[in-house]
């Protein structure tokens, strides 16, 4: 390959290391009113009344609008394509403006006013009056509380927004096996693990909050301009949300600055694109601060689980089981679809010999919304899994690494139209052991005394590449020739700083044959102009988009070609034929000699300009995709863990990924460091924590909610097992998400190695290890 | 037709009455860098040196930059599009700023400051030094001195642009006619007139100012926004000037407040381009004042025309022969192009049984550049022609509407590849001559005396439909299906401020079956993403773009009806074949039976969200023209001229066009009121003023420039010959600049009927009336 594979810069490099990347809040028009939003100050009940007759004298102030004042309509706000079908639809279970209040900090009331200080002034002046009800901030306790008041009872009577099992097989039973299982082998010859697993609340720590500004433009649609992931799909949201037509609506999407999944919802974008109509259509700017980030818009899902597993004491696998509860907040959002891909990932990650269960209940809570963040539920499936099997291979004395090479899953693994198409786990778990240097540190860090104890773990996963075939996977390109031979590509997918554009740009220039420094992408998407495509989710973009973006580079070069047949005065292309002719480097080439033809410099002016044959060359292609690839890797960790601070020190950290083609391996590398510092959070520091009797948030800023710092982050290692998939546009498979998956649990069990002691709680904080080492008398 | 033939509102009423529409300087970063150009106070010479030390000591001044920093690169100006072959190029004459100077106002320094205040002081502090060159500020007075310096000595040592003549015969020749003539009829049986005719300086007047912004954007794109009816051709000019590659600039157009061909050259975006660079990219703002807009951007082309015709006395237009020398100012921006139209339409109006020459020269001088303007020479040729008519119907006594009936061109008129596929001229005159009450006033008004008079006067002209075969014509259309079946339609020709956007809106509905209210026209074009056109100039758009759009229409209905088969789940459906559907009122219907299939709605939904068939359906084409039809018409003027005062008093005045089938009349309507105002001013007040030795503007402003305004309006009457042509994509043709030619010369022609005074210097100004009933003591 030409262009693929290469460590090309990033194309955006410059632009944002200048300050010429211009985000949302860049280009607000300079008139804008500002707009702020009231939160609820309880996190259970109904608003009563507000009095909103003294914020509204506040001079500068242009509105007060209320929960009273919102289109009575009950809308969905997951960042899924929508389906024609109603029972795949998200649920619609909010309002712009609530007034029954879900969780601490529900959106009751909006200030629009021509200045931040106007606005402030206004907010503090709104009176309100509610009616509490119980609060409770997690899916057990809710689920426990028979007489807890029901949240959404248009949609469901108990909370629970959905419960599902995955079993092996329809008749599976763990205690039916469990006993068949002794019978069979003898009680003693049988290890069983039975354990309780919590994963944390997140959040997802974007760089650029969510932000937003609406006006109505010139041709009277309601336009955003966001901070999304998901142009096309907001467009529909909004227009849901306002019960307008869906081509009234229009979303701009500038360049972001991170979003992780929050950015994969409808955030405050509806609520501001009413603001403006109910303000004549002025532009108004809404801007959300790091507080109600962290409480407002969205988290990944605290999950707990009850987990049991049966082994041999040979090293077999026999079965396991979660009984999975996922606190999803106040609203629905993404729904049970979360809870459900870490159901099948925990299923799927092992052959258990005689079956398995994973069962899964979503509940409505009185705590922030739960959706998508960065690998979407796998990070508590591998939580519960690879937890569950270093405990397994403690009380079993075996080897993690050895087991994990016994049991896990092989390369005919398929499940929900998901397979490996290509299969690296294994030699990716190979190639960490011997970077780690696994055996001989296992063996080294035996028998440790003493306060500071060193360890050794491992963690691996499985990913599916995008959604297909459950949710719908397409995508449309668009390809325009400039006159000078250099050419537009034009997306519906995004940037979000992930790197897109960049492998956009280089599977573009591979597919075309022109090079990537004349391959000018058009970073911006605008639902009026941007072909179609579902956004930044899904580790999807370079496997679908990209696919897509192949196919139209090799219809837009077919025309290229066929222009260059009609160039009669060009005698270098007298007597071709069009299956004679390429496109590489610049020029219409002899496909088998790679003789220089025209260039596209001279083809490109030629056809803009020519009296005899005039075209201007574009192609626009959709392309669906229904396959889907899994991915997979490991984390291994070496750490010293000092006892008496509970402090885990990471002495080496390597992640090796089986992702496929790389499009451009020094991005590949950096979105693996990327993903092992949001799993270093998971694993040791990030827990939004809420007051369990009111709802409300103890650490809801980044002074309390602690992220890893560079100054946190050790040297991280990244290697890859590169496999060509044959599904793959240019033979790549996800990398967006599953670096984050791995790290915390390898962490985890690098420190059950050091000390012995096997948390099961999520993070490791310092407080969590020194109350677990005093409880056991070890400090 | 469905939508065509109704007066829709303006697609953009709403957005143009609330302030909602976006003009540049609206869409200006608030963080812009204010640019200011130093003009020479010379029209002749070389600026020596140039001190800019104080200059750059103010505060918030970024740069100073002079004729001597620009790059050595000429480049040439005008709005026509590129062609590939060097002889139909574009003369390359002028540099950013200009050493050479060659006009009082030539652009010779440029400063950038953080803010107006420290850019003017900066100004002021510029020291120039100049060597002086004797100045010459017509056409005629630089033929006449044979030691005039030479302002381009790179491409003539003449200082003239071109020399043609337009000949009825290779071998005509105006003597040797006449000498045959006598000989045929006798001389005293021949009426022969001889004279010279002057026509003015105009300024454009166009409300919005040229203005542009200008920043390299994140793809490193040189960008600018500007006010400009040539976004793509502008995109070439500006790569030329600055000496780049095409595709790395990029010209955006928001929406406009009028060009009327100014802004079919680049004036100063090539400068801001390239100031911006120069500042490392950062937003540069432009705005042009309206004194420089007067004096350095363009002007319609002063004439001086040398005319002789010989008739018979029984009303048969023999033979004419015009000599015009056309002003054409420092730089050649169009070139020749504009006089060399004036002289095929002089040639073509009329049938000279015995033949016909039209000479001219188009000649560099010491005076603000000439170029474009609303009607591109013809306004000049129907001044040459239309007051010999009337001059000649004087001396033989002729009824000047019976002369031009019997003399005027007929419908086997062709020229230059341009013909009367539909022919109504002579209609337009039955209806204006009706409508005026012709043959009555013309009567009525015989024989007056006293000093207030009344007159009665016509004129007509021919105009082409855009400019091919001479030149290339040729648009791309997209079109986009929304999720909720309404469209996007995008194009690159350009609204500005004609309702250009409107007709592209009907005709998009009439070839789609989408109602006007589902069509979303989007107005800016932004050349990285807008389908390529050549823009708004030559009354092409809603020819040349039209049936482009028709087109394109056409496929995008076929795509839609294709995809209509593919729904299995619609029994509505069921058996039909491709050739059964329509779309209709959106719906997909039969066509036969019109009965309503599938909505576009439901169609629509189902195309994006289908897991079986998933297709986002656009459609693109290019569609160039080669054709040329001739539009016609009239104007008749009732005028009471009070002569002490020199006061032309309007009492009526009627415009009737053959401009094939209206789009929207009422807009058609609009269209021609602001012509027939335009011609006003041309025809009574308009004239920029030079001193003659030094170059310099007597009056660049618009106290002593005078534009009639509404308080100077008649009741403009309009009246059309609604034939439908069957090159025009619904039957129409130019209608753009047909509006400003004639009602001019119809007030010269009425005041000569009152007076008996033919005046032959435009505009006919109360001095100029004053005057000449002075010499000829009639008041």
């Amino acid at each position: 390959m030409d262009y693929i594979g290469k460590s090309n810069l990033r194309v955006d490099a410059y632009a944002k290391v200048t300050g010429n990347a211009k985000y949302s809040a860049d280009l607000a028009p300079r008139d804008a009113y500002i707009a702020k939003v009231l939160h609820s100050t309880i996190a259970n009940g109904e608003v009563v009344s507000m009095d909103v007759s003294e914020a509204k004298k506040v001079p500068g102030v242009i509105g007060v609008f209320t929960c009273f004042d919102v289109p009575d309509v009950e809308f969905p706000t997951a960042g899924h394509p929508w389906s024609v079908e109603e029972s795949h639809q998200d649920i619609a279970d909010r309002k712009l403006l609530n007034k029954r209040v879900r969780l601490y900090g529900d959106d009751i009331a909006a200030v629009v006013a021509e200045d931040n200080v106007a606005c402030d002034r206004a907010l503090k002046l709104i009176k309100v009056e509610y009616k509490e009800y119980p609060v409770h901030t997690d899916a057990r306790s809710m689920l426990n509380d028979k007489d807890a008041p029901v949240l959404h009872p248009n949609w469901r009577k108990d909370n629970i927004i959905a419960h599902t099992a995955f079993n092996s097989s329809e008749y599976f039973n763990y205690d039916e096996v469990k006993k068949n299982a002794i019978t069979k082998y003898g009680e003693e010859n049988l290890i069983e693990v039975v354990k309780n697993v919590k994963t944390p609340r997140i959040s997802h720590s974007h760089i650029e909050l969510p932000v937003s500004y609406a006006y109505v433009d010139a041709n009277g649609k309601v336009t955003v301009v966001a901070s999304t992931q998901i142009p096309h799909i907001g467009r529909r949201v909004i227009a849901q949300a306002l019960n307008i037509p869906w081509g009234k609506v229009r979303v701009i999407k500038p360049y972001i600055g991170g979003g992780f999944g929050n950015k994969q919802d409808m955030l405050y974008e509806p609520l501001n694109a009413w603001l403006s109509v109910k303000c004549g259509g002025h532009p108004v700017l809404l801007e959300i601060s790091r507080e109600e980030t962290i409480v407002c818009t969205r988290t990944r899902h605290p999950m707990d689980g009850d987990l049991r597993a049966l082994a041999t004491k040979d090293g077999r696998l026999l079965c396991r089981e979660l009984i999975n509860y996922s606190t999803n907040g106040g609203y629905a959002a993404h729904g049970h679809s979360i809870t459900a891909k870490c159901a099948g990932i925990f299923k799927n990650l092992y052959r258990d010999e005689l079956g398995v269960r994973s069962e899964a209940y979503t509940v409505w809570t009185n705590a922030p919304t739960s959706a998508a963040m960065r690998a979407y539920g796998v990070p508590q499936a591998v939580s519960f899994a690879e937890t569950l099997t270093d405990d397994i291979c403690v009380k079993g004395g075996f080897d993690p690494y050895k087991f994990r090479m016994d049991n896990i899953c092989d390369e005919n693994t398929s499940a929900g139209g998901a397979m490996f198409y290509t299969y690296g786990l294994k030699k990716c778990m190979e190639i960490g052991a011997e970077k780690i240097g696994w055996t001989k540190k296992r063996e080294e860090y035996k028998n440790q005394t003493g306060p500071i104890r060193r360890g050794i773990g491992m963690c691996c996963f499985i990913y599916q590449t995008a959604v297909a075939p459950i949710a719908l996977e397409t995508s449309t390109v668009r390809m325009i020739l400039n006159q000078d031979g250099s050419m537009q590509l034009s997306i519906g997918a995004t940037e979000i700083g992930q790197g897109a554009d960049t492998a956009f740009t280089q599977i573009c220039a591979e597919s075309t044959g022109i090079s990537p420094d004349k391959v000018f992408i058009m970073s911006s998407q605008d639902t009026d102009v941007t072909p179609f495509d579902t956004g930044a989710y899904g580790s999807r973009q370079t496997y679908v988009t990209g696919n897509s973006i192949k196919e139209c580079g090799i219809l837009f070069k077919k025309k290229i070609c066929e222009y260059a047949l009609t160039m009669e005065e060009e005698k270098s292309l007298a007597g071709k034929k069009i299956d004679d002719l390429d496109v590489f480097e610049n020029y219409v080439v002899d496909k088998n000699t790679k003789e220089k033809l025209v260039s596209l410099e001279k083809l490109s002016t030629t056809a803009f300009y020519s009296f005899k044959h005039n075209q201007h060359i574009t192609a626009e292609k959709t392309t669906d995709i229904t396959t889907n690839t899994f991915a997979s890797g490991c984390t291994f960790v070496d750490v010293e863990v000092d006892m008496p601070l509970g402090i885990i020190n990471i002495k080496d950290i390597i992640s090796v990924h089986d992702s496929g083609t790389l499009i451009n391996p020094a991005l590949a590398t950096a979105q693996v460091h990327g993903g092992m510092s949001m799993s270093l959070g998971y694993g040791m520091s990030e827990e939004l924590i809420l007051d369990p009797k009111t709802g409300k948030p103890y650490n809801d800023n980044l002074l309390e909610y602690k992220i890893p710092t560079a100054m946190d982050s050790p040297d991280f290692k990244v290697e890859f097992v590169v496999m060509k998939d044959p599904t793959g546009g240019y033979g790549n498979k996800a990398l967006g998400e599953p670096p984050t998956v791995a790290p915390a649990v390898a962490i985890r069990n690098a420190v059950l190695n050091a000390t012995g002691i096997g948390f099961n709680e999520f993070p490791l904080t310092a407080q969590r290890l020194v109350h677990e080492f005093k409880e056991k008398g070890m400090i």
